[in-house]
C-alpha cells in the first residue's frame, strides 16, 4: 500500500524543525525504527552528516533512527532494502542531479510504490511530482534532466503565495510564474501553501492541513480547493 | 567599441514600458534606426508578435524601427546584419532554450562583441552573463545548457530584494538562495535592484541608477557596491 507525505515545508514560523508534522509522521512510520534519509538538497550549502543529524534528532523524538542515503556503499540498495524515506528541503537541482547522476531515481520511486512509507518536505516534495518544473528555486546546478518520480500525476508548488497586495515589486508573481508554465506544459501544477501536505494511503490522496490549496490547469481560471479535499481526480 | 545595457527590470511601479531608460537608450542606440529584438523570453506567454509591438511601440518614440528576431527565415544572419539589438523579460529557460536550439547564443554574443549596441532587460540581462543560473525563474522547459553570452565575466540576479523585515514566510531569501549557488559555484553575482542598471561602453563597466547593488563572491560576505561604482574588477 503507497504511504506517503509531501508537505510544503518542513518548518513553520517560530515553530521547531518537522514539530507541526509529527502527528502525521507517528501515523506514517508506525511500527518503522530506521529510515533512510536523503540529504542531498542541502539547504544553505549544509553538509550532508550535518543535514543528517538535525533529521536524526527530529525523529529521536519520535523512536527513529536515521541514516543519511550519502553514507552507503551502495545506496541503490539500501534504497530497496529500506523500511522508509524522509527527503528533507533546499535546493531541488541540486538534489534531483544527484539522483539522476546516481541513477537513484527510479529506485526511490520504485520502492515507495512497492510500500515504503516516504516523506518530503520542499525540495523533497517536488520530486514526488511528475517534474521539477515548478520549483522555487534557482539553477545553481544543471541536473541530466527535469524528470521527478511521478509519485502523484501532477506537479507542486511548495511555499505556495498569493499574491502580495500593494507590492511595488516588477517581478513575477507565483501565479504569474505558473501560467508561464502553461503556456508550455500540460502538467496541473497544485500551490501547496506552507502548513499544508499530501497524505496518500493506499488509493486515497487527500490535502491535509488547515489550508486550501491552489489549483492550476491548462487552459482553466486557478481555483481553490479547501483542506480536506481529495486530490484523486487531478491529472 | 562594446556598448551595452543590462537592466534588472524593463518597467518601474507605476511607470511606461522602458520609459526609465529612455535617456541610456538614446546614448546606447544613437545613429540606430532598426534593432532585432529577440521576443524569446514572452512574460506571461505573450506572443511573439504581440510582444515584439510592445517592444516596437517604446522605440518608435526614439524613431527606433524594431523587428521580431523570428520572423527572419535566417535568423543568424539577421542578427550578424542587425545593427542593434534588444532582448525583452520573461523566462529565462525559455530564452536560453530557444537561443541554444536555434545555435544563436554564440551568434548574438559575437555580434554584441563586435560592437553592436545591445540591450536586456531582466531574462536579457541574465544572458549577458556567464550563465543564466541566478535567474529567479521557473524551470518551465529544459535548455540544454545553462551558458549564456558572457558579455561580463559574472552573473546577474535581476529584480533582486533585500530580505523582508518581520516575514513569516519560510522559502529561502535570494541571499540565502546565491550562497547555496557559491556552495556549487565560484563566479560571482551581482544583486541588480530594481531602477539600476549595468553599463558598458568600450572597456568602461558602470553600475548605474540610483541603486547600490549587493555583491557576491564565493568564500567572502555579500556587501554593498555603490552606483555609479565601476565594476571592471568583479570576476
Amino acid at each position: 500500500m503507497r504511504h506517503f507525505i509531501l508537505a510544503s515545508t518542513s518548518t513553520l514560523f517560530g515553530e521547531a524543525y518537522l514539530a507541526y508534522l509529527q502527528p502525521a509522521m507517528r501515523a506514517l512510520y508506525a511500527g518503522v525504527e530506521e529510515i533512510v534519509f536523503v540529504p542531498f538538497a542541502r539547504p544553505g550549502g549544509i553538509s550532508h552528516d550535518d543535514y543528517t543529524s538535525r533529521a536524526a534528532e527530529a525523529f529521536g523524538e519520535m523512536g527513529i533512527r536515521v541514516r543519511g542515503l550519502h553514507t552507503f556503499d551502495d545506496p541503490a540498495a539500501a534504497i530497496k532494502n529500506a523500511r522508509g524515506f524522509f527527503t528533507g528541503g533546499g535546493n531541488t537541482f541540486l538534489l534531483v542531479k544527484q539522483l539522476h547522476e546516481q541513477g537513484l531515481m527510479p529506485v526511490l520511486r520504485d520502492a515507495v510504490n512497492n510500500g515504503a512509507p516516504y516523506m518530503g518536505c520542499s525540495a523533497g516534495s517536488n520530486i514526488g511530482g511528475v517534474t521539477m518544473q515548478n520549483t522555487n528555486d534557482m539553477p545553481i546546478v544543471y541536473p541530466p534532466s527535469f524528470e521527478t518520480m511521478g509519485l502523484i500525476p501532477f506537479n507542486l508548488n511548495p511555499h505556495y503565495l498569493d499574491p502580495q497586495p500593494g507590492s511595488q515589486h516588477m517581478g513575477e508573481t507565483r501565479e504569474t510564474r505558473i501560467r508561464e508554465y502553461h503556456t508550455q506544459n500540460t502538467t496541473p501544477v497544485l500551490g501547496l501553501r506552507e502548513g499544508s501536505w499530501i497524505y496518500a494511503q493506499g488509493d486515497t490522496l487527500t490535502l491535509k492541513g488547515t489550508l486550501s490549496a491552489r489549483i492550476f490547469e491548462a487552459g482553466k481560471d486557478p481555483y481553490e480547493l479547501p483542506a480536506g479535499s481529495s486530490l484523486i481526480h487531478l491529472k
